[in-house]
């Protein structure tokens, strides 16, 4: 595919969304087509399924349906919007992919799901893709949570149902994106995220010119 | 589990919710607890699911996500309903379940999809569980579609996704459900559906009091 694939990931409140539409900025400045998007909910049927995944009960699904879920919008949203936008030239950045669903369902739920069935998932799904860079944005959970919380606070947003865990969950959620940058450090660059938004953006613009050229 | 698991299978009208409605009320006669369900929506979150796979344009989906939807909506029927019913004694009869994943998605959709991917699927979902019986209700598609249609017409219902299909597609699946009771003779039970309501009730209880004895 003639465009290319970023991904930010990380933890609650760790500011990839800002990130995700400066670094948008920065590359269409550079006059290169970028595309914005995210998941879950990169697509018209992702939304609603957002809105299953993300509201609600911390344990109306099993790990399994949850997994599933987020596997079913991924394949929405690598078939309908990121692989025909890379075909175009144009590059997407997504604001999560599967490495969210590996850190929160597997790192996240103590590994009740089983890693064989999260891969199996996966190769079903993309195949042997692969984002050309991501970038996780690493920072105390505390922090992240406190910034999480006063933002939904002031969206009025019900998007809490992984906030609402505690906070053994999202230690448990960091160390999975560490280890997973630890895995695959060809694909995979960890950013310190505790840090004003100007500074982080330099961060990340300095990383997405020394991988990917742009 | 102490209970039984009943499902009733087949194309677009032919019978299977009226169908499902007199069994449990047989059932239920005879002092044994029968819970009705369906597929996809048999819970909340499954009837979210079931208005974003029944309703809308017939491509929205490729046939990957599509079965990924369907099998989250079958790990949630499963989980919070089914299985704790069959745990408590009771029986469950399902209009629809996984035969019906293989019939469209599979032998439906002329085996656009991996075989073995969807075997993949159902054992994640549901390992080596099983019904305990399954009623594929079988008549020419040209009839069903016609009652399909009427029923829809005068209910204003949208859900018409399959419906809308090309006759060979309905015939594929007609095929695609005799095949799947050819392969598994213990399991499944083909009944003609080309006739009058209590004719096939009776048809129904009959082969119900053989395999179950209720």
């Amino acid at each position: 595919m003639k465009g290319k694939f970023i991904t930010l990931e990380g933890g609650e409140g760790c500011g990839k969304s800002t990130q995700s539409k400066l670094l948008q900025a920065y590359l269409q400045a550079k006059g290169i087509e970028t595309l914005l998007s995210k998941e879950p909910g990169g697509t018209p049927e992702g939304i609603v399924l957002r809105q299953l995944l993300v509201t609600g009960d911390k344990d109306k699904f099993d790990p399994i349906t949850e997994c599933l879920l987020y596997y079913a919008d991924r394949r929405q949203h690598l078939t309908k919007l990121v692989w025909p936008a890379m075909n175009e030239g144009k590059w997407v950045i997504s604001d999560r992919y599967a490495d969210s669903t590996e850190a929160y369902q597997y790192y996240g739920y103590n590994k009740r799901i089983d890693y064989a069935t999260l891969q199996n998932m996966y190769q079903i799904v993309a195949g042997d893709f692969k984002p050309d860079l991501t970038l996780i944005l690493d920072m105390p959970p505390e922090v992240g949570m406190a910034r999480s919380f006063a933002k939904a606070a002031s969206m009025e947003s019900k998007e809490l149902r992984f906030e609402s865990r505690q906070i053994d969950f999202h230690n448990n959620l960091r160390h999975g994106f560490l280890e997973i940058a630890k895995r695959e450090p060809e694909r995979c660059v960890v950013i310190n995220a505790d840090t004003d938004i100007e500074t982080l953006h330099q961060r990340i613009v300095k990383v997405v010119e020394e991988r990917l050229k742009p």
